[in-house]
C-alpha cells in the first residue's frame, strides 16, 4: 500500500491521518474508503514525534492553517504522537493504538494507556487498538463533523442503517 | 453531591452525561464546572443499561428529540452503557471508565477495554479512566462543539493559554 | 461451518446460542453436538448488540414467548451480548469469551471481565474463554435443565461417567 | 458475623454455600437476604479443598443425599474449590472468586481465572469477583430454580421490577 | 511421545510425573531423561483432578503404598491438579505450570497462579511455565533426593559442572 | 521484631533463611515458629545480592560448611536473591516473593516471575507472595527433610491432622 | 516540600530534573541529597509536555546553552515527558515512571511502558517506579559522569562501599 | 549470526556486551553496526550469571581491568544478569529485556520488571524489549561516551540528522 494524497498541498484535508512510522500505514488501510464514503477529504502524514519533532510541527501547522478538523495520529509503543498533536491543536484529536510487530511486544495494550491516559486539559478521543480501531476513527470523525455539517449526517444514517441490516 | 440539572426538561442539553449508577458521580463531579466554563448546557442522567433499559432508551429519545449534541458515558466493571448508548444515536459518545470501588476491582483497566473495544462502525471516543477521565470528556465535547460554534472556541483558547501559563 | 438451525420457526428452542458476529460461529461449532446428546433443542441466532439493537430485541422476543430455557451468548473485546441478553430476559443466561481474532487483541481476558462482571442484580453464569467455554455452556445448560427433566439427567449422567472413564 | 444455618440437618438446603475458609464469610453476608427472598432455603459450609478433603466430601455427599439443587462455592487465590465440587456433584456450581486480603493478592484475577477456566466437561457458572459476585450468584440460583418453580419466577419477577425502578 | 513406563505396577517410582490430560505429555517429555541421568525411578499417569477424581485418588495411593518420594504435577488453565494431590500425600509436591495451548489462551499465567498461591499448611514447589519448568522440575528433584542419597548427589554435582563449562 | 538466631555460629542451621533487606523481615516473621514446630533448626540472615554480593558469598560458604540442608530465600521487586543462592548451592532453594511495600509496587507479580522462570539446570521451588508464601515455606521444607527424618515426618503428620480438624 | 534551586539562572546544573507536574515533587525528593553527595549540581523545572509545549522547549534550550550533561525526566499515566525530552536533545536521559496518585491508576506500569519502549534512535534510560526509581536516577547519573569526573567516580566508589556494609 | 570479537583479549572493548546464553544472539545481532558507526569498540560475552557464576565474574574482571566503560546485558525470563553486572562494576550497565521465545513466556513484561525494578544504589539503565532495545542501548552508550569523546559526539550528531530526515 502506499500512502494515499488526496488533495494538493494547498488546502489541508478535512480529517488529517498522521503516523509516527512508515511501518504503520496497514493499520489504516481501512480508513480512508470510510471517510471517503462519508465524503470527508483526507491524507495521512508521515512524521515521528521523537526522531523529527519539527516535521511533526510543520504538518500541524500547515494542518491549522489549511482547515483541517479533525486529527487521527495512530501510534504503537511508547505511543507520543496523539499527545502532543493534542498539545499542538484545539481541534478534536483521535488516538488509534497499534500492537507492536514485534513479538516482544505487549499487544497494543501498552499503546492503549499512552494514548488514552492524558493529563488533565488535554483530552485524545481513544479507539480500538489496530485497524478496527482506525476504521471506528473515520467513524468517530464523521460523528464528530455530522454536527455541522448535514451531507455527512446523511451519508452517517445511510451507513448505520446499512449496519443494522448486518 | 447532588447531579445538577440546570435546564428546564423541554429542551435536551447540548451535552448529556449519562451514569449507570449513583454512585458514579463523585466521578463526574469535575465535569460540569468545565463545560458551564465552555458555555455548554449539561445535565446528568442516572440510567442503568443492565437494570434500566426502558428508562435509558426513554432517556435518549430525549437526548435526540431535543437537540443533544454530545454524550458522556460513565462505567464502571462490564462497563457496557457507553457503549449502548453508542448503538442508540448518530451523536459523538464520549466513554469514561469508572475504576471499581470494591477491593476486588481491576482498576479500571477492564472498564477501559470494555468501552473503547467497540465493535466496528460504533465508536466510542474512549478518555482516561475516572475523575481525570470525566474532565477531559468536557474538554473534549469543547473541541468537538468548538468547530460549529465560535464562541465555544473563544472559551477553549481561554482555558488552553491558562494551561500553558501553567 | 453454517450456522445449524435445527427447529422450525414456529417454536423457539430450549437453549438459544446468540452471536454478535458470523465471524464468531467456528467458537460455538462443538456445542451443538454436546446439545444434541443430551437431547436439547438448539438453534444459533446472530445480532449485534450495537449495530443492531432493534434485531436483537425481536430475537429475545421470540425466545421469550416460544419457550426458550437458557441462552447462550458469545462475544468478543468489548463483549456486551451477555450482558444485554441478561437485561433483557429472567432466564438463565451463560456468556462465553471470545479471543480477539487479530494480533492487537488481549486473548480473551478483555472479553471475560466484559462478560463476568455485571452489576448486582443481572448476572451472567460465565464459563472458559473460547471453544472450550462453549462446549461447557453446553454442559452447564444441561446441568442446569436436568434439574427439572429427567431425560437430560440420566444423559448427563452418562457422559460424566464416560469422562470418568477417561 | 456468624455463618447462618436455616434448616436442620435432616434435610440439606436447596442451596449449598461453600467457602473454603471462615475468613470469607462477609463476602458472601449478602447472598442469604436475597436467597429468602427468592423463597430459597440456604445454608453455609466451610471446608477446605486443600487442608480438608475428607470433610468436604463428606458436606457434598450430604447435599447430593438431601436434595440439594444449586451449589455456590467462593474462593481466593488458588481458588480450587469450586471445581473440586463441580467434580463431585452433576447440579450446577456457581463460582465466586474472591480478592486476596493480603497486600500481596492479585485482586481476584487470579482466583477469577483459576475458577472459570474449568476443563472440558465441568463447567463451573463463574460471576463478579467479591460480594457483588456473591449475590448475584444467589440471583442466578434464583433465575435457575425460577426454571422449575413458579413461586420463585414470580418473587424474581418482582425483583427485576424493583431493579427495573431504579 | 508415547508416555514411558519404566518399573514394573508393583513398586511405585521414587519421581511419579501426574498430568491432567494426555495433550500435557509434550510438556514434560524433557523431564524424564534428567532424571535417568540422575538415577531416579520414574513414571507418567494422567489422571484429571475434575473429570477423574477417584482414578486421581488411586493413584495417588499407589504411590503412597509404594514409595513414592516426590510428586511432579502439570496443568494449564484452571490448574488444580498439582493443589488436589498436595492435599492427598505429605510427599514434597513440584507444579509445572502448562501455558494453554488454544489462542484463548492467557499464557501460562492463569496456571502459575493458581498453581504457586496454595492455601497455609498445603505448598506446592512452583516451577517454570512448560517444558523449561518441566526439566528444572527434575532437576529440583534430584536436589530433594540427593539430601539423602549420595549416588544422586554425586551425579548432581557432576551435572552442575557440566552446566557450568557452558 | 528483631531477626531469631537460634544456633551458635559454630554450625550452620538446616534451614537457612535469606533476606535482601531487613524491611522484609516481617514476611518470614510466621516461618520461624513453624520451623521449631517441626522440630527444625533455623536462622535468618540478611544480604543483598546487589549491594552485598561479598557478604552473600560468605554466608552460604557458611551453610555449605556447616550442614545447612535447604534455604529459603525472600525477595521482592526484582527478586534475584533465590536464583542467586541457587547458582551457589545445589540444595533445594525454595523461594518466597513479596510484594513491594511502595504504592508503585506491582504486587508481587513482578517478584513472583524473577523467581519462579529460573532457566534450564537451576531451578527455585517457588512458593505464594509474601508471608502466607513464608509459613508455607517452613511446611515445604519440613516436607522435604521428612523424607529422611522420621521424627519430622511425625510432627509433619500431627500438623496436617490438625489442619484437617479445621 | 519546595522544589530546590542551587544554581543561579546563569548557568544550568549538570543534572536538570524535569516534571510534568508539580504533584510529582514528592517522587524526586530523595534523587537532590543523593546528587549533592556525588558532588553534582542540579535543579528541578516543572514543565508539562502537553499543556506547556513552549516552556519545555525553552527549559531544554536553557540546559542545551548553559551545559547540562544529564536530564531525568519523571512522568506518570500518559508519561511522555522523557521521549520529548529525548527528542530534543542528543545527552543521556534517564526516565522516572511515576505511579497514578488516584485509585483508577495502573500501579506505574503504564508509565513505565511508555517510558521505556522509546522508538529506534531516542533511547530514554529507564528506572524503576516512583521514589526508588528517582534515587536510582541519581546513582546512575553519578555512574554516568564518574566516566569523565574522578572526583565523582571517588564518591561513588565511597558510596557502593557504605553499600556493602549493609 | 555468529557472535563477533573485534578486538584482540589484551585489551577490553569500551561497551561489553553480555548475554545469559547463546540464544540471545539474534536479539543484539543490530547493535554492532550501530557501535562501529559511532567508533566504539565492542565485544559479545556469553555467560550466564545462574549456571556460569564463576565465568561472569572472571568477564566482569576482564573489562574492569581493561577499560570497558558501559556495559549492555541482556536477559530474558527470570532476567538477573543486567542485575548481577550491575553489583559487579560501578560503570554504567544498560539492561536489554529479552522477550521468552517459547509459548509459555510473557512477551518480556517479565524480564523487563525483573532488569529495571533494582534496587535502591544499584541502577540499571533499562531499554525497550528485545532488538529494538537492544539498538537502542547501542544508542545510550553512544549519548554516554560523547559527554567525554568528541567524536562519538560527532557522529551521534549526524546519526540524529539522518533520524530527523526520515
Amino acid at each position: 500500500m502506499t500512502p494515499a494524497k488526496k488533495t494538493t498541498k494547498k488546502k489541508a484535508p478535512r480529517v488529517m491521518i498522521l503516523l509516527g512510522s512508515k511501518s504503520d500505514l496497514p493499520v489504516v488501510e481501512g480508513a480512508g474508503p470510510l471517510l471517503d464514503r462519508f465524503g470527508l477529504s483526507w491524507e495521512i502524514e508521515v512524521a515521528s514525534a521523537h526522531r523529527q519533532p519539527a516535521k511533526l510541527h510543520r504538518v500541524i501547522k500547515r494542518g491549522e492553517a489549511g482547515g483541517t478538523e479533525v486529527y487521527v495520529a495512530c501510534a504503537g509503543m511508547a505511543a507520543h504522537l496523539p499527545g502532543v498533536v493534542a498539545s499542538l491543536t484545539a481541534k478534536p484529536v483521535i488516538g488509534v493504538p497499534v500492537a507492536g510487530s514485534s513479538a516482544g511486544g505487549v499487544a497494543g495494550m501498552d499503546a492503549l494507556l499512552s494514548i488514552v491516559q492524558m493529563p488533565p486539559g488535554v483530552p485524545v478521543a481513544t479507539v480500538a487498538i489496530g485497524s478496527a480501531g482506525a476504521k471506528n476513527a473515520a467513524v468517530l470523525a464523521a460523528r464528530i463533523l455530522a454536527l455541522k455539517d448535514k451531507a455527512v449526517a446523511r451519508k452517517l444514517d445511510e451507513y448505520r442503517a446499512e449496519l443494522a441490516r448486518g
